[in-house]
Parts: structure tokens; sequence; C-alpha cells
């Protein structure tokens, strides 16, 4: 059973962080709220999202998982205005997803999920920690993106630089200690990521208006931000590059 | 003689309903008004509009037909700021349509009009009405887009519904009664209509806030709205589809 | 030595004049300011564009030439929001120009500006000048833009007239003497020109409320605007195209 009322900029932001990464979604709920995993075709990233009961206007539920078409999503997405409820409901029978917005009534067949994986969530020893402002970061990916396909993300006690090396031009972002929300690191870790998967990340932060961001030296990545003002929580995995050469 | 000055808000809204059937028009002109009629190439949709003089900022005409090409109106009308007047004259001369926007005379050659079909509004007996507000026919269609091309139109004395079937998905507005400006039938009607008129038909609504549409048991439908604030009004004929299978 | 700020805004004007015609531009810069030439390859149109060192917020510069990729000058310009100050900075050791805005620094490799041409302006014995609002003549273009490829110019005691004749329909702007800015001819003076080059130039003219033309017979227009906030003067060279047949 599941029967949810929920805002549809919040179910935007879930689908926003969700889609960039796959076309069906594995999603596992029960009565205290909604969980999904997902990790890309390549296996370079992994996304772990959560959303409580309080993120829901309504939300009875019996555990259950329901395999959703993420287009279908959007679809219906598109019809509503900022601010309105959109309310899901799994018609059992017919195994169908029963969604409404306003007057309108779309029923989508459901995907088996026999064949969906759940993917484990590695324990990483990630020794750095930084924390700053979504937009400051979006800037950085969105200036690199002329540049280079890749980015050198690096944490010291000073601060955070974002570098990325094309062959004649560079772009970097540098930010002290003093324009950083959190800093935590000993040492200087520094790593090399895909600058399209952080492209596509940065997209989907949404109204989040801090991410924090876990790293070590050559080693993946962990960023985190929430989302449903503070009752949902998005955990990003990114595996590093190698360096070039 | 023709010699005009009209709102452009006003020709935008004649334009956007008759650009989606026929890319000339022989408009009717004499000193009541402007009539014209046009049948889309596949004879599935007709559209009749009138303008009566008050539409008109003035209109000084007798009895004519000028046979004009939409797109070459189209250029104009995007040269319009809102709120802007259209001078428009005659030059029987050079059989040519003068328009001015501010400073910025157009001079078009006009469409012979003799080959032009007059085509006559059939009638039919339609026993259902309804009257809805435009927006909410419009999220109807649109959300319809996604799972078919053709969409079912039942009323009945319970009230409207629109339905929309795919082969997993469907969609439907429904309205009871009481969400409906006017309902009236003793029966339940019902017709299958191709989504691709409506979808060009809600586009083209423009500033009407209601539609009323008539209609029969797998029979055309009739669809009427206002426009240029109720001086003008537009009847569109829609021939209905067959079941499948 | 180099080393400036300059709102984004008016290196977004410089851009904007410039990218029309060429790609690549050498900036002459000394403590009095900017100044650049550009011929576009087909040797029709010829830009000369002026700042004085009012226009930067900031200027310490020695006596130097910088041979710039335009496209590169665009991407930084994507990063920043109206009102933010860019700074410039010359890296002579490694020839590159360091440009940051915000916390965002990018360095871009210089181009070569040995093979760059020093175009001379020539000297034009134009009779006729008229001042008009930047706005009416962009009207005019646009509406022109349907119809042909060229247009006519046209300035008499009574007036300025741009005219675009094409096969079967025409455009006309028609500004009589006192809704113009200023006139100043004794006789009446017309030429054709490209189309294409009015309507660049036209994109490009940014913030300027009047354009000054000045004018022959069958002879190239010298056209003039202010950016930057009158810091600055872009002067704007067309040749003639030749009446055809």
């Amino acid at each position: 059973m599941f029967e949810a009322k929920i805002k549809a900029d919040t179910l935007r932001e879930i689908i926003g962080v969700v889609s960039t990464l796959v076309e069906e979604i594995k999603l596992n709920i029960d009565t205290d709220g909604l969980s999904l995993r997902a990790v890309d075709p390549a296996h370079v990233a992994m996304v772990d999202l959560t959303l409580k009961a309080g993120a829901f206007e309504s939300l009875k539920a019996d555990k259950c998982e329901l395999g959703v078409d993420i287009d279908k999503l959007k679809e219906v997405l598109k019809l509503a205005k900022v601010g309105d409820i959109i309310s899901m409901k799994h018609d059992e029978d017919k195994n169908r997803l029963v969604v409404t917005v306003e007057n309108i009534t779309r029923r989508m067949s459901l995907v088996d999920t026999t064949g969906m994986s759940d993917p484990k969530v590695p324990n990483l020893n990630l020794s750095a920690k930084v924390k700053l402002k979504a937009s400051e970061l979006g800037q950085g990916i969105r200036a690199s993106e002329s540049v280079s396909d890749h980015i050198a993300i690096q944490v010291s006690p000073e601060g955070f630089e974002l570098k990325s090396e094309g062959d004649t031009d560079s772009v970097e972002l540098k930010l002290s200690k003093d324009m950083l929300e959190e800093l935590e690191t000993k040492e200087v870790v520094k790593s090399l990521y895909s600058l399209e998967y952080f492209s596509n990340l940065i997209r989907s932060v949404g109204s989040a208006e801090f991410v924090s961001m876990f790293l070590g030296n050559n080693y993946p990545i962990r960023i985190e931000f929430d989302i449903a003002g503070n009752e949902g929580h998005v955990i990003y995995l990114l595996a590093p590059r190698l360096e070039n050469g």
C-alpha cells in the first residue's frame, strides 16, 4: 500500500538528482519515508537519496518497492505549477502508479524491479571535509566547462581549490578558509574528477544553499546536500579519474 | 476600399486561430467587420471567425475580399509591441496590402482569391453542450500529449471527461457538473478526436477565458470561444476519429 | 604592463561590436585607454573602437598590444552577473591574460599579433549627416529582414528613409526632419547596403540611445555611436552595394 501527497517542487528535486544517472529507478517506501539508490551505467557515480515522511504533505504506506520510469514523472511535473500538490497512489491490481495534479489523473505502468540492482554504498575513509556555497561551486564548474573535461579538487588547511587545465588555458576557483562554511583537514588532499558528472550534479543541486564534500587523495569524493527543505538528504559518490600521462 | 486600424493583439489572435489550419486566407470585409473561413488540407477541421466593426480601432470598407499570406502578417506582428496599433490599407492599383506599425510600412502583395474555396459550415445536430475554463481544457490536452495521439471526450449529466489511452499509460481530466460553467445533456455522448488538432487549437485560444463545446455520439465537435474582448467569435469544427480496432 | 578592472557590461559592449566581424582582435593599450580596429574577412566593414581610461574602474598600463581570442572573453562574460567587475592582468612571462570574475580565475593564452593587420580608417568625404534613435533604426532593419537582403538608405532635407525592396513586398522606415535628432544635408544622397551587416551591427549597438550616420551617394556609410556611458566610441564603416541590374 502506498498513498501520498507531495509538493511538486519536492518531487522535482528528487527527479533532478536521479535523472542525470538513470532512466528508471526503484523507490523504497515505508512509513518513515522514501529512499532510493542509483548507479550510472558506467559505474562512475552513485546517488543515495532519502526523504523523511515529513517531506510529504501526507504519507500512508506499507513497506514496498515501486519501479518508476523517470521520464513519465517528468511529464507529470510539466503539468504542475509552483506550489501544486501531487497525489500518488499505487494501484496494486493493475500495478500502476496513479498520479493526480489538480483535475488531471495520469495512470502509469510501473517497471519490474526484480532485475534492478540494490547498490551498496561503499565505506570510504575520507579525511578531508569542506562545506561551501552551492552557487560558488556551480560557478567554478561552469567556468571549467570551456577549458577541459576534467577538474582537480584540492583541500588544504588553507582552503579549497578547483582547477581545470586545458592545453592553453586554465580555470581556477580559489576559496580561502574564511570564505568557506566549514573546513576540516590536516593535510593537502587532491583528486581529479570527470567534469561532466560534476556539471550534471550541479544542475541538480536545486534549492540547497550549501554543499558538503568529503575527499581524500586520488580517491572517490562524497558530496552531500539537503533537499525538500532539510527533510531530505542526498549523498553523491563519484569515482576519481586518473591523472593524464 | 479597405482602410482600418486594429490592435496588434487582436490581429495576433486572428492569426493564431487561422495559422494552424492554412497558409493563406481570404478575408471577407465590409462595413460590419471581417469574417473568414478556412478548412485544413486534410478536411478534418474548419474554422469560422467573425470580427465585428467594434473590434477595430477604426474601419472604413466597401464589401471586398482580400487574399492574405499568413506568414507575412506574422512578420509584421513581430515588429509590434503590446498595445501597438496596426494600420492596414488596400492599395487597389497594385493590389497590395499596406501595413503600418509605428514608422514602418510593409507593402505586401495579395494572394489571388479566385481559386480559394468558400467552405460552408455544415448544419450539425449536437445535443450536448458543455462550457469550461480554457485553461482546464488546455491542461488536459497537454497531459494527453505524452500518452497517445487521440482523445475521447465524453459529456454526461454528471460532468465532463477527457480521456487519452496509450498502450501502458492513460490520462484523464474529469470535471464534475459543479466544476463546469455550463452543462446541458440528457444522455451520455462520447466521441474520439485527433489530439494534434486539439493541441493546435488550444494554443490558439488566446485570451478567451471559457470555451464552449457542442457534441454528439461519434460525431463532429463544435468548439466556440470569443476573441478581441468579445467583439469577435470563433467557431471551430472538428471531425471525429473512428475508434481503434 | 597591463592591469585593469572593468565593468562586465562594458566588456560585453566591446565584444558585441567586434565579434560580428572577427574572431581575434588586437587590443592597443596605453595609459589613456584602449583602442582596436578590425576589418571583416570580406573587407566590407571596418570597426574602429576607442575606450577612454575613464571607462575602466582602474587602469595601469604601459603601451602594449594584446592579441585576444574573442570566444574566450565571451566565456568569461557568461560567468559575470550584471554589475560584476572583471579584473584583467597581462602575465608577461607566460604571455597569458589572467582574467578574474569574483573567485574564478581564467588564464587564457594570447594570440600572436605580429601577423595581424593594422587597418587604416579611410578618409571619406561624406556630405550628409543624420542622427536617430538606435531603436528606430533597429526596427527598420528587423522589418527589412523578411523581404530582402539589402537596404537603401536615403537622406534628404526632408528626412531619413530606409527602404528594402523584395520581389513582391517592400518595407520602408520613414522619419521626417522633426522625428530626427539631427539632420544635415543640402541634397538627396542615397546608397545601397548589405542588410546582413546592418543586422549584425544593430544587435551590437547595445546601450547607445542614438546612432549617427554619415553618408554620400553610392558611397560607404560611417555609423557612430557611444558605448560605456559615453566613455567609449565606435566608428563603423560599411562599403556600399551596387544597385541590382
